[in-house]
């Protein structure tokens, strides 16, 4: 294999080469629901049961006969909610509910406790009651074999909190994804004391942070996946090779970034001589995309990233997602991911899909993308993206001023109201 | 005071309210800027330096001197990145160099190897390379004094990775904000072993899910929050008032769930009785609001919410959120919320501002929202989270087929595309 890269493949073609060499996981297993919140559903949901198994008030007041209404009733009970013992009603009669207490017997109303006057034992009810007010038949809200959810959806804390509500407690999933990021380079270090480091930073050292960014980006948004190693290693072909060997059985996917460029002492080409394995692709067809590469080692994708935090980012979001996406069995993400479409500005000539460093801003509920200067658009320029608020994902199309493009926030854009409320 | 309520508070006033009577958090210090993910700043932040200190190259190659191109150049030492300590060249030389590496003394420009044939201990430069080529000259990306980042902004990874490049390691952050969340109803249980939690939740018992869904809310949404305590307890005033008692201490906000409507055995109103303090306003002008109140004991608020997951997160969404934003001195809020404009398909007449249950689509790049039916509206049924994928926020205005709303979603929508492609 040549030292240098002799085309550039398309973001597409990439996934698409990769989707055929790795296979979706395929072990799942039931999980308490309540601890199922980022989890993939590994099968369709239906109902196990009608619900609610038998009629509920859905408001505190009094169960009665609604034939009994208007008139003065004798409170004769108490529905207790997390009870199924419930008092029986006969003409004439009313018992306390509290919503989601089940319906005493013989009632088929409820009335708020708003509407009613209180004596003594008895209630008085002024108004005409029809049957079924304020109660949840039997089977209301759901029935038996009534399809809830499908496989693919990734579960959120919503889905918990209605999956358990209707006694649904364990739920398939499949497990989790799992990512070992490894960052390579000489001049990495990991931070020590401020002081010190900042002294090291001027001095050429460069703090490992590109492997934080992809992490806390898969922590963030892909919730199916766990990332369980974040290894730093110098620029030895050797010692890399020894580690990925030793991290592979335990993963499905490593990230390699740093020492993936064509240069002299980078390695990844050195790196699958030495660890076999077949290669897909090296070089995306993006700005800053020639370190991207991708070989397959025992079924297994070693996604080659810049060591520049912007590039490895913008790689991450075209590509590593998507593949996250197709390898976790994903249909319906969650959360989604913070991109919105915005008006561009400025004009851009981006030459490939690129990464451009934006402010954002809202005016009148829509977004415009600013792009910082020249100096700040470099791969090497990471105070772009302190100075911005976003990352805007072009195609290899010129932009003029108008246009839209996609941008990936991260945060909320300058001007941000908040359901039509400003922020102050 | 009357256990009914007798004016519903809009929520701009609510939040107006509150912001009367308690106070941001004032308590600040450094921290390294590697821990400061989700932190908001406290001051500006201003360059202390010049970025780079002096010039490095920005690319892999040959630093020379711009003279000298093209021409046969001796390559006698090399410039390693980590090390501020370079080689010298004079006419007719040249030093290996990596990106990011200083630049040697002598050299003006760098060419790319990609560039020159190497030939046992010399380069070929074909071409005319200009003073500046390939370097990132001193100061040419942080001028000292420059202002980087401003105060109230939520530091998020992409500001950590640019800060310590520029070797700023500290930075001046609010301390957390720290939060209770209190969920109190005698039916409500900690699930257990799946199916005996399910049998219970048959025989009418509650899992706690409220207090979750708020948390998860916090956890995501608000890093500058932390979730300290997250109590169950019973419908017992004595209990909960000695519960707050003492959490209040230790927190800036307690927020309760539950207990908190006007029926008999609520007890908000009492509570209030119990630790005395000052009642600012009981019911959000929402739909589900009712049981939204709020108090302030000791300066910090006490806000009560419902029981019911929809209504206690509609809450959350509408008033907790930009109280925590306000108290947490946050001008520009990071992750940004999942909040999108669709289209409305089915016409809606909310009455006063609510939360609607929605299925979401995205076609062409619009979002619409298609309400789920009247049964999973209820605020009682939470399987409507399941089967919908977000909630649209309306104000009191009917909605008509083809108008926009404020949609909350909670995941990708259907027919979602990624920069494009579809997920598939």
């Amino acid at each position: 294999m040549s030292r240098f890269i002799e085309k550039l493949t398309p973001v597409e073609e990439a996934l698409q080469l990769l989707k055929l060499h790795v296979e979706p996981v395929k072990e799942w297993g039931d999980v308490p629901v309540w601890e199922a919140n980022g989890h993939v559903l590994a099968r369709d949901i239906h109902a196990p049961h009608d619900w609610p198994p038998q009629a509920k008030a859905a408001y505190d007041g009094y169960a009665v006969r609604s034939v009994d209404t208007p008139g003065r009733l004798a409170v004769v009970g108490k529905a207790e909610i997390g009870s199924r013992e419930v008092p029986r009603i006969g003409p004439g009669e009313a018992a306390y509910v509290t919503t989601g207490s089940f319906l005493p017997d013989g009632a088929d109303t409820v009335v708020p406790e708003e509407y009613v006057d209180e004596e003594d034992g008895y209630i008085i009810v002024k108004d005409k009651f029809e049957p079924g007010m304020y109660i949840d038949a039997a089977g209301s809200l759901v029935r038996k074999g009534q399809l809830l959810a499908r496989k693919g959806t990734v579960l959120t804390i919503e889905d918990m909190a209605g999956l358990a509500e209707v006694a649904i407690t364990e739920v398939p999933v499949y497990r989790s994804l799992r990512v070992a990021i490894i960052s390579m380079g000489n001049e990495l270090i990991r931070p020590g004391t401020p002081k010190d480091t900042a002294l090291k930073v001027l001095e050429g050292s460069v703090i490992a942070t590109t492997g934080s960014v992809i992490e806390q980006f898969l922590v963030d948004y892909t919730p199916w996946v766990e990332v369980i190693d974040t290894a730093l290693l110098p620029d030895s072909k050797d010692t890399v090779a020894w580690y990925v060997e030793r991290v592979l059985p335990l993963v499905d996917i490593v990230l390699l970034t740093g020492g993936t460029g064509p240069s002299r002492i980078d390695m990844f080409y050195q790196l699958q001589e030495s660890l076999g394995g077949e290669l897909l692709f090296r070089g995306l067809y993006v700005i800053g995309g020639k370190p991207t590469s991708a070989y397959i080692v025992d079924g297994k994708p070693i996604i080659g990233l810049s060591g520049y935090p912007i590039s490895a980012l913008h790689a991450t979001i075209r590509l590593v997602y998507p593949l996250l996406i197709y390898m976790g069995n994903v249909k319906r993400p969650s959360p989604p991911l913070p991109i919105v479409r915005a008006t561009i500005t400025d004009s851009v000539k981006p030459k490939r899909p690129r990464p451009i460093k934006v402010r954002v801003e809202i005016r009148n509920g829509k977004y415009y993308a600013s792009p910082l200067g020249k100096e700040y658009q470099k791969s090497s320029a990471n105070i772009g993206f302190v100075l911005g608020d976003g990352l805007a994902l072009t195609s290899d199309r010129d932009l003029e001023p108008g246009d839209e493009v996609d941008v990936f926030l991260y945060r909320a854009p300058r001007g941000y109201r908040h359901l039509g409320l400003p922020l102050k």
